[in-house]
């Protein structure tokens, strides 16, 4: 029922629109603040924290808050079941490390991030900002951003 | 450098697999396969069977295999930092139950799915299939699902 006259300028809108929002979604629309404790923490103290900021995933960082590691809510239910005492053992025992981390940064492509985030099969990454020291936390890239992107696409296009 | 010839051909192409290949998104072409537990499960044993299942989600079911709780790793960890004994508590004790469960249907639309997701807040929803006995579980929905429909939409176009 809608009318042929101004279909295609409508249509050519729409298509142009889309396909750029695809195209130019940006890591730094989408990302959402970083949390970090230190590498001395707690495995018990960084759960509480976890709850407390209510994420999923911790980043690690040093004395100069440069990042050192990755903390999934995965890797502390892993330890919780352990045998090792929660109060005394340090998160950097169980982070995962460098280079095992998967990062991204703010300026690169959404889409580019969440093929990472599936390819190597985390629930998060860390968006940093390469400085001669280290890596720097700016961001928090996860796949509830990915969704909320998934659902902004289809808002703007009135699906 | 794209040559003008065939231009608003392509556009048109584009636009309307794009915008089509979002309305016709839905749950079933990307649900995952459910995992299900028994109402008496204790939490140790669902943490481990969440392990090795892989997943980040266990739906509860009763006698006669219909939904009656949810479990997600979050429910799990704070469960495993509390003073109870993960070898004895049953998970119908910590598990989310009706109403409280946020599910869809296969034949939902992906969008608004990933919707309740957002606004629910939850990692994951049950797809069930009502009879009139209660919900049956067809599938599993995660924000991995979206993350993947997001790539999909992605790659199918060329972005």
């Amino acid at each position: 029922a809608r009318p042929r006259v101004g279909y295609f300028y409508s249509g050519k809108k729409t298509m142009t629109s889309v396909t750029e929002s695809m195209m130019n979604l940006k890591v730094k629309d989408f990302q959402s603040l970083p949390v970090v404790v230190s590498e001395n923490m707690t495995v018990y103290d960084a759960i509480v924290h976890m709850f407390l900021e209510d994420v999923g995933t911790l980043f690690v960082v040093d004395e100069n808050t440069l990042l050192q590691g990755v903390l999934s809510r995965k890797d502390l239910l892993r330890t919780s079941i352990g045998s090792q005492d929660l109060n005394t053992i340090p998160v950097h025992i169980i982070m995962t490390r460098m280079p095992n981390i998967v990062y991204c940064k703010k300026t690169d492509s959404l889409i580019v991030a969440a093929k990472k985030l599936i390819e190597r099969q985390v629930d998060s990454l860390p968006v940093v900002h390469e400085t001669d020291k280290g890596f720097e936390i700016v961001g928090r890239l996860t796949k509830t951003n990915i969704t909320k992107a998934f659902i902004s696409l289809a808002e703007t296009h009135d699906l």
